[in-house]
């Protein structure tokens, strides 16, 4: 009987894969591959830079993105009910964008396919805010200085940008230009650095939101900054 | 000239290295090991479990833990002075514990010496929140929740434990009990998670605080979970 394993593949360079996430990938016989808005396909060509995939075999996992959450369940049992019939004779990586830990749909699926009786591994990598303030070259937080990991929109989203601390914020999706128009009016505009597609061939940085001219892509992390030397 | 490289080694399991870290510390001359509280030789020790650092010329910077900002601006000069130094002639890499951009003294000495005009670059790694989450094998955040990281004592710590999504406490060095007494009284002891020394041979974790019965070390990372299927 197989093992399920998510496994965290970092932000777009390869090189932020970890050792065990490559001897993961490679020990499995089957790599699992969620595809929403493309960005799957993402994960995956990550992680074959790094370790050797070509002879695995590979399945596809058709994750919706809406608010459904009827459909959302629906699919989410449908796919565990697929990945089972997998781990009956092989372990399965299932390869993520980022840390699996923070806002990945692999958890929801391997409640699932443990309550089915099968064992399911996370395997921790590097978030995108910790690789975007790599590409920045800067600290995200010093000293006693708090950090928030915003989702875009989420409860009381304005008075926590207000907070002391640095502000992540995440999954803005295509909303990039009303959380622009936002933080400008709150003042903060000098204090946001903005970086699109982190790692990526594509990558830019911007330092500030004054650099901003264009439409940002659907991968973009917002670091709104408080990092001084002075804490 | 040299490059000064941060580089993190992630939580305590060498296999959390990413492969770009273990490339840097392979590639440069010297490395230059931080002291205090002995937390340094275990970045060494974790990074020479992945990276083949035996020939290296390894000289140590004794970082003192205080709160006198004087008395730290002095030796975080004298440090960067020692670095340059070295760097005439080297690429020098620091390894360090978890990731360099979370809470790392790396960037204060980073800043000085590139005034001194040489150059300095960070390498992303695993976070010991996101080790944490992958040894308890949940997920720090799901949907809209927040994640707040802080560390123990901040601004306002007391009311940034009730804001809604997931928190994480970081650095209550010997102050867990402590921190422990005010979750309790909070109503916290249920919804919190502790895990000591993540990824080394003397691991422990509690999936509650009502499992903790001694104190806990250094190294001690608190998850106080929002986290549920239902966001």
């Amino acid at each position: 009987m197989g093992t399920l394993y998510g496994v965290s593949v970092g932000a777009g360079d390869p090189g932020l894969m970890t050792l065990r996430a490559v001897r993961i990938m490679e020990s499995c016989g089957v790599i699992a591959v969620p595809r929403t808005h493309g960005e799957n396909s993402l994960a995956l060509s990550i992680a074959e830079q790094a370790a050797d995939l070509s002879r695995k075999r590979k399945v596809y996992l058709d994750l919706p993105m809406c608010r459904d959450r009827e459909a959302l369940d629906r699919n989410y049992d449908e796919t565990a009910e697929m990945l089972c019939g997998l781990l009956e004779s092989d372990d399965v990586a299932v390869p993520t964008l980022g840390d699996i830990s923070v806002y990945s749909t692999f958890s929801r699926i391997a409640q699932r396919v443990e309550k089915r009786g099968f064992k399911a591994e996370i395997c921790a990598g590097v978030t995108s805010f910790s690789a975007a303030a790599d590409a920045l070259g800067k600290p995200l937080c010093l000293g006693s200085e708090p950090l928030h990991i915003l989702p875009y929109g989420c409860g009381d989203f304005e008075k926590l940008l207000d907070l002391s601390g640095t502000k992540v914020v995440m999954k803005t999706g295509s909303k990039s230009s009303e959380l622009i128009a936002l933080l400008r009016k709150k003042g903060l505009a000098l204090r946001t650095s903005v970086i699109e597609n982190c790692g990526l061939e594509n990558e830019r940085i911007f330092g500030s939101l004054d650099e901003v001219t264009d439409d940002l892509g659907y991968f973009t992390v917002f670091i709104i900054g408080e990092c001084s030397d002075e804490t």
